[in-house]
């Protein structure tokens, strides 16, 4: 049994953690400022005893300080950021406070309250666009093209010099977009809205060929554990996606499928959806794949599921 | 004539840049909180009319912001930093503050006045303990092992990011140690204040055999303009240093050679000189040399000329 300390704990991504970690008996504390997250993420937790919550902002040390102070996590699981890739320029400050600033936060209380062990969920956007594919963790220096690639990126920097200054160990995933239950943001979200609006036209940024990994919610949860489980000294990064990748024009037969639509598409054209779009995003992931990692689901499945959970949820698609 | 606001412009290497661009006749401002610069430095660019001087500190983005409103820069020639490497282990927060958010602070303040020539002075450390030698711009994504380093490749990437999106035109240098008159900091400075309190004993952070590569001020300062000449769109990173490296025996031995000492050396042993320090630092820069720029200065002559500038300068020792 250990005790871990996830930032970002009512999100997509962090919620599922802490189930995760629930249903092996850990202890967990959500610390989440409940901005992209929902309590309703919260409602199996809530049910555990091994369960707590704050409510707090990474952007404020002195509250996070605190928390570590007083639950004195073995692992601080690293979720909380800006994930809003695409509105970067508009708010230029907001990937530096959350997710750059934010991850110093999280790391410099981590060591204060004598806590060790951090996993930290970086990008692939942190390669900018790779001139390698499927591109591994050694890949050329990059060049970021995002403000959030950019802090992320940051993030891990800031991440690996404490793991050298301080004798931290960490854990670095380079996550491909996430898909399943609980998803909120992202172009599956995102089309899903447009055509609950207008179900006979649908706008898609760029020319619809961007080429992306994405992955499956319960394929990251085993990878995170493999890594957790081995708790690895030192700095560690890995890549995780899957190996197939799809097209928006893909994702977008298997969206409307789901909700047996067929609108007109319409292109606003350009091999980038926006300004810092990578047009293409394939992971190479052998090094999580040697410790016996491997996807269980297609992205095919991937997008259907997240389909179906919307759909079932619909008041997620209501508080955009 | 061109406008350049110069923030670091009191420092060993932001002074220089005010005196050569002044030189050309240029327009120039130097921005400076006068923490380890010196007005002493400005005493010739005092002199021009197209000089003035701002005290101000990167970290108050307002002031900042302000003073590019003023100004209106067509270049922001940007050298403000935390440059303690060795110590930022004491003071965690420091890199943060001065080298990536400050870096934030310059490139919004430049966006925002319209400025959009950025010339930022990175830094070798940036590729941590890289494994090529000597390191190519384009070498395997780096880990950073410093909060130095992290720093200042945090700050590369949000200007690199401002590129991409704001259209701004960028050239990141990635700095060896520069030696040469006005130097404060560094091992040599260190070295001679230790023998200026005990001419028989010398004490040296490391085993002697950490192999890093320098530059004369005067070869770096014909390597920056050769670029800002230039003038490149888009994000350029160029590496800069000498093709030769020294040991820090070998620098140890000019410097007593200089001061005519000869004292026992004393050594604190391991590889590298404290939490953080490259072992060996060596830059690939055949990109920069294609543009024609090469040194003059052998690194002895940029060891001797250092040593002899501080002594004739002994009030720089004393301040320390």
């Amino acid at each position: 049994m250990a005790k871990f300390l996830v930032t970002g704990g009512a999100g997509f991504i962090g919620s599922t953690f802490c189930d995760s970690a629930l249903a092996q008996g850990h202890q967990v504390l959500c610390f989440d400022n409940f901005e992209t997250g929902d309590e309703f993420f919260l409602n199996d937790a809530k049910k555990t005893q091994a369960f707590s919550f704050v409510k707090g902002d990474i952007r404020e040390f002195d509250t996070l300080k605190d928390t570590f102070q007083k639950f004195k996590p073995d692992w601080v699981v690293h979720f909380a950021a800006n994930a809003d890739v695409r509105r970067g320029l508009e708010r230029p400050r907001r990937d530096l406070d959350y997710n750059t600033i934010g991850t110093w936060n999280v790391v410099e209380s981590a060591r204060l309250s004598g806590c060790q062990n951090v996993m930290f969920s970086s990008t692939g956007s942190a390669y900018g666009e790779p001139k390698v594919f499927p591109t591994p963790e050694t890949c050329p220096c990059p060049e970021q093209t995002s403000l959030y690639g950019a802090s992320k990126s940051a993030g891990e920097g800031i991440i690996s010099a404490y793991c050298h200054g301080y004798n931290l160990n960490a854990v670095v995933f380079r996550f491909v977009s996430i898909l399943g239950p609980r998803y909120t943001h992202g172009h599956v979200f995102d089309f899903i809205q447009k055509l609950r609006k207008n179900k006979n036209e649908l706008e898609v940024l760029g020319n619809g060929k961007q080429l992306k990994s994405y992955l499956h919610i319960s394929d990251l949860m085993r990878g995170l554990w493999v890594l957790i489980n081995l708790n690895p000294k030192g700095y560690n990064v890995y890549n995780i996606g899957h190996d197939d990748a799809l097209t928006v024009d893909r994702s977008i037969s298997y969206i409307i499928d789901e909700l047996k639509l067929k609108p007109e598409l319409k292109y606003t054209g350009g091999e980038r959806g926006w300004i810092g779009d990578s047009p293409r995003i394939q992971l190479e992931c052998s090094k999580l794949k040697k410790l016996g990692w491997g996807t269980e689901y297609s992205l095919e499945q991937g997008v259907r599921d997240t389909v179906r959970y919307l759909i079932k949820n619909e008041f997620l698609l209501d508080r955009a």
